[in-house]
């Protein structure tokens, strides 16, 4: 019995190098808060993203537990399934050069977000996943799931965005 | 690069035939809507459940699509989480009765539901599956997702339910 | 303090009665899973839509209690917004016929949905209402309630959708 | 038409002045992320809260268009919402100790949150609003928005607690 009963089509696209850095540099740097939280990008393919952040004293939100902070998993998890939607853009768009590419992700806009807190975030760092279910012309749907570093799930999460 | 990265420790549980069919019994007959909505079980185990729909005139939410309605996959996407929470709770308390472990199945209520609607439902027949990410004391969580008979995946969803 | 802090600028559209009548025939007739749940159209303005179902034995999702099936309640709240940003978009289109206006109907798509259940829903009767909070050229988000008989919210819930 | 046709049933609570301010002083000092987010509280009852926050350049998603990060929106929304679930169960046990109320406020979990994204976050700052549902003995249900200093609603959001 398994969840997901076809095998995933993953395109295996091959990025140029300096779309992924321009991607990496918009992500990591050009974007404020996402330099708050740390968020590294890891890997990127045509239809997944993969991020990690580190757990720092500003990112805790139980002062006793020293767990992560409810609201850097939502925001943690948002950055990575909007960088996973962008890279499924980015494959179907694959004419065009790296700089239009990259421009489309500023248009990116998120609709809505779910999140299930499943455990306490603890630990030296975590490794937010996100994949993208179904890429529309107007409208993109992920999933999306953040493990400690012990692999262990501690949340997951869904998220709608406006693509164009 | 994975979505999940350890590999899930489905308990091989093997619940007796008794308890099986009572569940059976109850979730397919003793519910009236499930009997509207024509939902078949198809696996248990202690962690997931699977159903089945057969589409029928009265499903349908667009006349000129002849596509699924919307509700009828919320609806049984919920079900199916609900027993596949049920078969969770059943796992974790084999020390008791069949009956007693379905006493706590009409105890179970869903706290909310979030799912995501990603192609058309059109075809013969779809198949629902649902996960329990996590079981604790008080309160469950679940994924779940809708294939049509081709495999492709129709909807996805998320909920909480409140256990005891 | 409040929630909402501005006065809704509800426009104060008057729909013509063949529209309303349309819409009406479209949704309680011509839906066949909404016939199923007995759904009717109470009222409806240019952001707003409220509709009632009536308790019925086959809409019953716990056969001890006699409470509406989890299910009901989504698929009666998804059919009210979707209603609710047909109402929106008709008022935006006062200047295409109410034939043209009707067509945009069967366009309208759930992206998706999240409930929250509050209450058992026990009763004769339920209202369900709901509200476009925001109506954009490809998205619209709408946020849903459902009273019972006695005016005690049931469910609340939330829902994103595409327009065309 | 309303959305919502009982009056809300508001407790006129009257928390001790300490109660206000050790609630005030955990939230706003003693979680890191809180302050990272800048989150103040403005007011609180026995059912509602109402906080805000000031825009600053750490706090920008989108470099450009200078908008509010999501992930902010979404913290703030959490938050909040935890807020109003604190001021539901002090005002449930008022016969307790001040400090006996306060130690309550460690033990909320979020089980998960739904955030709708309606309207770009601009201006200087922003009130969040949220509101409790419902308040079981395990499980509470909050309501939220985030309006500009316009008056303008930004966001929307859901959320449920553990509650103990």
């Amino acid at each position: 019995m398994r969840t997901s009963r076809k095998p995933s089509t993953s395109p295996a696209t091959a990025f140029e190098p300096e779309f992924v850095a321009g991607l990496r540099e918009m992500f990591e740097r050009s974007i404020p808060f996402n330099q708050v939280l740390g968020i590294q990008l890891l890997a990127l393919d045509g239809e997944r993203a993969q991020c990690r952040i580190d757990m720092r004293p500003e990112l805790v939100g139980h002062f006793i537990h020293r767990r992560l902070h409810g609201g850097v998993i939502s925001a943690t998890l948002d950055a990575t399934a909007g960088l996973a939607v962008m890279a499924a853009i980015g494959a179907r768009h694959m004419d065009e050069s790296p700089e239009q590419r990259l421009a489309r992700f500023m248009k990116l806009g998120t609709i809505d977000l779910r999140v299930d807190y499943l455990r306490p975030g603890l630990g030296p760092h975590f490794v937010a996943s996100a994949e993208v279910l179904r890429l529309g012309s107007r409208v993109a749907s992920t999933r999306m799931e953040l493990h400690d570093a012990q692999g262990e799930r501690v949340a997951s999460g869904a998220a709608a965005y406006i693509v164009s």
